[in-house]
This record gives C-alpha cells, sequence and structure tokens, in this order.
C-alpha cells in the first residue's frame, strides 16, 4: 500500500475508458488495472458509443485538454475500427488497448480473422439471454424477502439469511448477470423454535444457500436503517447470527460469510457452490 | 458472418476463463474477444478463485482434458501471481493473458510497479459503494412499476413506458451496477387523455426518461406473459406506442427504441443523455 505516487504528477491523473459500445468491457478491465495501483488517485471517465471520426476527434480533444492541465492522462480503450484507434494515437495519453493485439493473438490460434465488422457484443442478437434475464428480475423482485411463495419450486436458489446480511443484492445481482431464478427468505426470531429449516422453505433445503456476517459489521448495516434499536443492538444481532449458523450447519446448508466479500464474491461462490450456471 | 470453423476442430472449442477472484473481468473481456468469431462454436467454462498451487494444476488436469478430446481449448486468464500463471502455460491451450501485458504497460506508464499482493478487486475495501448499491436496489424495488411515490423526489432517473418495454431490467441494472435510485413507472391508458405528463411524475418532468420499442417486438414479448390476449395484440401495441412517443415529445422526454438494445446499451444510453455517473 504504499506505491509513490508517479514523480511528475502532482493531483490526480485521468483515466478514460473509451468505448464503440457500452464501455462495459473498458471499464471493467481498466479498474481491474488500475486497482493494481492503490496509491494513486484517478480521476476517470468512461466515454461510451465512439463511432465515428468525429466523435474520436472529440474524445482526443478532451483528453489533450487533461493531458495540458498535467494530468497525465491514461487511456483504456476497447474501439475496434482500426482508423478510430488511430485517431485515439494521436492523443497525448499513454494509449492501453485492451483489444486489439489480444485480437490478433485469437486470430493466429483460431486461424481465421476477425469480421471487420463494428461488432455489437451486447447487441440483442440474444433475444433468449434477454428474455431469460426479465423474467428472473422480475422472479427476484417477486421472492425478495420471503414475500411469495408461489412457484418457489423453480427457484435455482433460496438464499436464507437474518435481515441485512446481503440478501437482496446478491439475489439480483444473479439475475441480472445470469438470468438464474433466485428467492431469498429473510430468517427471524420465529424460525428458530425448530430443528429443521423454515416451514416456507423447508421442501427446497437442498436449494437453500445462506449467509452470515460477523456482528459488529451486521450491526453497523442495521444501524443506517434504524439508529440505535434493538434491532440493530450488537447484542441482537450477534444472537441471530449465532442462530442462523447453527441452522445451516444442523441442515446442511452451505454458507459464507458475507461481511468482507463484493456482491460480486458472493454471486461467484454460490455458483461454484450450488453447480450452477449462466 | 461467413467465418469458416477453425478448420482442424470439429465440434465447439473449449473456452476457459481463469481467475484469481470472481472471473467478472476475464468473462467480460473473453466474451467480447470470442465475439469477434461468430462463425465458431465456443463451450465456456469459468473457474473462479484460482489461488493456490493445486488448484492451478487441478484447471490444467480439466484443460488438457478438452485438449485431448480435440476441442483445442482457448484460456483467458486474469490470474495475477507469475507462479499460477506459469502452472496453467503448461497446459496444452493457446493462453491468452489479459492482464499481465497491459500491467507492464501502465507500470511504465505511471512510473511504479504494481502492488505484488493478489488484489482483490471487488474486495469489500469500498462499503461505501456497497451500501450506495444495497440502497439503490432497495429503492429500485420498492419503485418498480409505479409501486410507491415515496421519496420519489430523490430518484435520480425516472424511467417511463408502456407496460413490457424494459423498464425493470433496466432500472434494475442502473441501480446495481452505479449505485443509481431509479424509479419506474407504466403508462396505461388512464394516463393519455391528459396534454402533460402521468400526474404521479409530473413534477419530476426533468429526471423522467423514455421507453419505447416495436409493435412487432412489443406484441412478442407481451405473448409471452399472456398469449393471444388484447393486451398483446399487434393493434394494441401499435396504439400504446405511438401515445407514448407522442406523450415523450410533447413533453420534451428523451427516450430511446430497447428494441434492439441490451440492457447494458439502453443504460449506457440513459447515463449519457441524463449525465449521470455511478
Amino acid at each position: 500500500m504504499t506505491t509513490p505516487v508517479a514523480p511528475d504528477v502532482a493531483g490526480p491523473r485521468a483515466a478514460y475508458f473509451v468505448s464503440d459500445s457500452t464501455g462495459v468491457t473498458a471499464e471493467t478491465l481498466g479498474n481491474a488495472l488500475l486497482a493494481n495501483f492503490p496509491g494513486i488517485r484517478f480521476l476517470k471517465h468512461t466515454i461510451p458509443f465512439v463511432v465515428t471520426d468525429a466523435e474520436a476527434h472529440t474524445v482526443v480533444a478532451s483528453i489533450d485538454a487533461d493531458a495540458d492541465a498535467g494530468r497525465a492522462p491514461l487511456v483504456f480503450t476497447t474501439v475496434k475500427h482500426a482508423a478510430l484507434r488511430g485517431i485515439l494515437a494521436t492523443s497525448k495519453a499513454t494509449l492501453i488497448d485492451l483489444l486489439a493485439g489480444h485480437l490478433t493473438e485469437l486470430e493466429t490460434a483460431l486461424g481465421t480473422t476477425a469480421s471487420e465488422q463494428l461488432g455489437q457484443f451486447h447487441g440483442l442478437g440474444d433475444t433468449d439471454r434477454y428474455f431469460a434475464r426479465m423474467r428472473a428480475v422480475e422472479y427476484a423482485i417477486e421472492h425478495d424477502d420471503g414475500q411469495s411463495s408461489r412457484a418457489l419450486d423453480q427457484a435455482d436458489v433460496v438464499i436464507i439469511a437474518p435481515s441485512r446480511c446481503g440478501k437482496t443484492p446478491t439475489t439480483m445481482y444473479l439475475a441480472l448477470q445470469h438470468g438464474l431464478r433466485v428467492a431469498n427468505y429473510p430468517l427471524t426470531d420465529d424460525d428458530y423454535p425448530s430443528e429443521g429449516l423454515p416451514r416456507a422453505v423447508a421442501k427446497y433445503g437442498v436449494r437453500c444457500f445462506g449467509l452470515t456476517t460477523t456482528p459488529l459489521r451486521l450491526s453497523q448495516v442495521r444501524h443506517e436503517r434504524r439508529p440505535s434499536s434493538q434491532y440493530s443492538s450488537l447484542e441482537q444481532c450477534t444472537i441471530e447470527l449465532r442462530r442462523a449458523e447453527d441452522l445451516y450447519r444442523r441442515n446442511r446448508v452451505p454458507f459464507l460469510n458475507s461481511s468482507t466479500k463484493s456482491v460480486e464474491e458472493m454471486s461467484a461462490v454460490i455458483m461454484q457452490t450450488m453447480k450452477l450456471r449462466s
């Protein structure tokens, strides 16, 4: 964590993610690369849909303005068209071409050349995927927080946990990014007297996945919603988490601790554990 | 679209996305690259959390099994640790290293070396981002389909459209990926008699964004929900879309046609138009 700031730049450096499509790929990989330099501050700009020469020149102008202001810009690009990349290369920035080099490697490996078309990767050629995601998101909304037991037999996974352990965002991520049908069910005080799983989900035990967290973290998150309540007290959080973890263990429900994990990480673990695919 | 299948491989080729973290970056860029070869079929495998030598050797064994079966595997990797990349390189596959090369470029540009730690990019160092996303997803669920007018003044954007034009998935994507507060409101027959915007959202006109689609596409999507109904008839869809577009134009509500766009594309256009940032 002691990476020094580059010697010749005073303030934050400019980082551009320039794309001929949505910018999702450029942002994802660009951010993954920048994360290796935690000691340097970056001012980030995403510029999607750069498809004409004029648009590329506009981007170059704004990059050069940053360069002139001493923000030594970095440009991460996934623009495919060679002419547009040529224009971006005229800017006063370090250009990091995320696609073109790998495309050449792939062409060699596959023994064929990539179609020269400006490929719309996220384009809706993929109607099935769109429907699957739409249905999955609607399913997730309907089944959020134990609201409905309708069609619970269709759930790919049922996430169970005490309130505020991260069920909802994880559910939505699995639905939206992977088209999975995910229900979630909140464990409350009523669910603990018995030995088994709560009645509402007992039939789907093999599809249950549990979340837990640390009492401190849970108390902090609950405090956000209801400050200084019994609900958010460290004592109450400690009891609920201990009971939930006991319930998971007794019923052989796989579970993970969400306290140090992002939504992406939790989703990846759940898919791996439950052997689910997009 | 006439890219030939590589001559020496009969069935689909194996494509692996191998990561020391969630696999999101490897999948995103790997898929963007493979999309350039629409004529070749790929059998895709995502392998997240490869962090030990033993795990890397297990991955190599499964890649080699694919190679021996004639599926000429491609491996896209974002694994950072050199020793692990060394193990992956011993497999009988074409290895495409998505991170290491660019990291070297970046080190040169920044005049410093990347921290050698196995960086957890998606790690929850970023508690603020987690809270923002969690709140945004809950806000989106509460305000889906015009369900609540509470705290509508806090919306970053209000998406309006007739039923089944893609409001819900786009809303959820903006909430989850960008932490934006998005409400959505369905335009129904009741909303058209007047000249202005529907009463529920009239106060927030400058934050409204409209969706439309083609009558054929809308009819197809509605048919999924209620086959052979008045609701899904081409005639009804044509009328509703014409009315909605008139309403957008009259009230200067920016709008886009969702029929050929993915959720990612719609979200990028909305953010660009409404000048929203993550």
